[in-house]
């Protein structure tokens, strides 16, 4: 079963914002057994819109689109819906009720456009929405579906998760996907590829093998599908095994889950600790480690030190390291790394102190200079990398290398006991 | 002009990665006049890909595309634009270059596969990638304009900066897009329609309107096209002028930043000073601050108080009110925010300490239950929240209250002055 998913706004076709809820709605989908065949963007434009709903209905069998459906005079969706389906106008009682609860509930006067987020196409089912006041339509037409959602990402997934993947399963019989992503770290693309060349030269025509790079990792993804699920499990997985037992030294794991959280389960088997010290990459590590449940066994926090003054009152650096060799400087770094493992008391502690640009550079240390340390009680291991005069990048780059860096220390210090 | 985007990756389809390319492409072409008509992404898919290729350039003269230009089997966009354009291979002297200089760098063999990256198909321009083994190709059909790039982002981005942008600007007359955007808080979308409905109903047909509601902010956006570029920036303020008289109170910044940013730049402006103590949010805070260049003459630094004895360690939260109160309670943010602007020497605080779930919730204290404080020197106010059960979106609906409820506070006190 195929399905596409469209997403309507401007503020899309501009760049102001990301269109993050695709990924999430494809990954959903393919989860219950959907291939998700394109993904389209298109502006507030009522014919750009109506050309995108007539070619998605000829590619695929379900239709997912968001956005569009706020109460101003910009957002066009449901007039467009009601357009491309020939049909009129109703106001839907519980719609309405949703709507008037949720004012209620906020002590707010409602108007006449709030109620008009009741008024539905007279054709639709109306899926009520409890997170806001733009119902959810479903549509039926020539044996396809096509369902209409807020844009608001955690409207559409409650949406999603609790009514429309329920009523997709319930309805289909739909095929088994099955995925398998084996994470690589320290070998580029072209090596894994010319390692596993033989293993991926023997793979049956239902399994695809995908190589993604990324930032000095690269995830290799089997994908299967087929009729019974317990089957494509146990040959993805014989072909996942191949592989791992041909590459053993470049995993870091065999499961799609990011480089951090990767590590964490690592130090949580082993129940170690973890706390960071950062500079230049101002809390970021700390938010890529907190964002997964369950990491506060391993993880105990740590500074986000951006003055000088906190690099001593929190870490304990010696002022005089700092006039001496700066913050960006192997001493600095190993001492932030060392005084997070004495301060906050952790097996292991991250430090990073960099110039993440765009300005701040010398001629010595340019833009994109970034000092890492891994502290352990036993050692630590401070590096210098040189990125680019791109701050975002700089500080996503140094999170990755940190989060490498930490990686192969511990593996070293496993390696030794 | 109008551009079309391709984005080509399984892993966009089966929702493994974000596509964050085009959001960033689509701001580029914007900014030297270029509308963006669609985005699409597809599999790599011959098939696929060659329909989507043809519909583009139905619809526009510049068709740019990221994706599957990898040394690996998967990646299929190069041998797919050459059968579409008819065209043969040849080996690019300049490419190869770079692949071996690329090798060379970093000291690593140099194998069949990755001279293979020099190859392009015979009709295309190549433009030499400097960050990577993928060049990016220019082909030309019946007016149409197609660039292929490689999806690394930051390959990507030097490569539109650098190379495409100037390319396009020099050779087409370009028509101006203006965007001006205002971000308000403490209204709804519906009211603030209301309030402005006036101003919107009179705007002229080339100024569009548009309502971007996002966790309790919403930014008005005005956008204007036309051949003067000082005459569109004369309009677009003056009607901008007239929504800020109109909704004056609700208006944080007129300018399209993110609220951080807009509170960075209000404490520059007053010389204050901005510490975090966050539990929950795990350094999301610092890090939205800390992407922003200069950033670190308001922002000073922070704790990720995870464990208790963080809490009372660096922000010297009582051992007795954790263990009478719990770390989700009013007293003990109080006292990380008091203890921040104590500890850090800092003007302000916030403090967050919360159950971001999805486990950890009590009866008492369901997951989603979020305590916030913000502190200057002289007042501290806290506030309970009740988020939902999704972590991500804790984290982020904190974040955005705490920034809320600085600003807030900022501005009482300045109002006190």
């Amino acid at each position: 079963m195929l399905a596409e998913i469209i997403t309507i706004g401007d503020e899309i076709l501009i760049g102001q914002i990301v269109d993050t809820n695709s990924a999430w709605m494809a990954k959903q989908l393919n989860s219950i057994g959907v291939s998700v065949k394109q993904i389209t963007s298109v502006s507030d434009d009522e014919t750009h819109i109506l050309q995108a709903l007539a070619d998605a209905e000829k590619r695929a069998e379900i239709i997912l689109i968001t956005g569009g459906l706020g109460p101003t005079k910009d957002d066009i969706t449901k007039k467009t819906l009601a357009k491309y389906f020939g049909m009129g106008f109703r106001r839907d009682e519980g719609a309405l009720e949703m709507v008037t609860s949720i004012f209620k509930k906020y002590n707010r006067p409602l108007l006449d456009i709030n109620m008009q987020q009741a008024d539905v196409p007279d054709g639709c089912e109306v899926i009520v929405n409890r997170n806001g006041t733009a119902p959810c339509m479903w549509f039926e037409q020539n044996d396809k579906i096509f369902v209409s959602m807020p844009g608001v990402p955690y409207e559409m997934m409650y949406l999603v998760d609790d009514e429309i993947l329920p009523r997709i399963t319930s309805r289909f019989k739909l095929p088994s996907i099955v995925h398998k992503t084996i994470l690589t770290a320290n070998i580029g693309e072209s090596f894994l590829a010319k390692e596993i060349e033989d293993i991926e030269d023997n793979l049956p025509a239902h399994i695809k093998l995908a190589y993604l790079p990324k930032l000095g990792q690269v995830r290799l993804r089997l994908s299967a599908k087929g009729e019974n699920e317990t089957n494509l499990k146990a040959e993805v997985d014989e072909y996942a095994n191949q592989i791992i037992a041909k590459v053993k030294k470049f995993v870091v794991i065999d499961d799609d889950v990011p480089l951090e959280k990767a590590i964490i389960d690592i130090m949580k088997k082993q129940s170690l600790t973890l706390s960071t010290a950062e500079s230049c990459t101002g809390g970021y590590i700390a938010h890529l480690i907190t964002q997964h449940p369950g990491c506060s066994s391993v993880y105990w926090g740590g500074a986000v030190a951006y003055a000088y003054e906190l690099k001593e009152s929190i870490l304990g650096v010696k002022e005089s390291t700092l006039t001496k060799f700066g913050a960006v400087s192997e001493e600095t770094v190993t001492e932030m790394a060392e005084g997070a493992v004495r301060q906050f008391k952790t097996d292991y502690s991250i430090a990073v102190s960099g110039i993440a640009g765009p300005d701040g550079g010398t001629e010595d240390k340019p833009v994109g200079t970034v000092w890492i340390a891994i502290s352990s009680k036993n050692k630590t291991v401070a590096k210098v990398f040189n990125f680019s005069n791109k701050r975002i990048q700089n500080i996503e780059r140094s999170a990755a290398s940190a989060l490498m860096m930490l990686l192969n220390l511990l593996r070293e210090d496993q390696h030794n006991e």
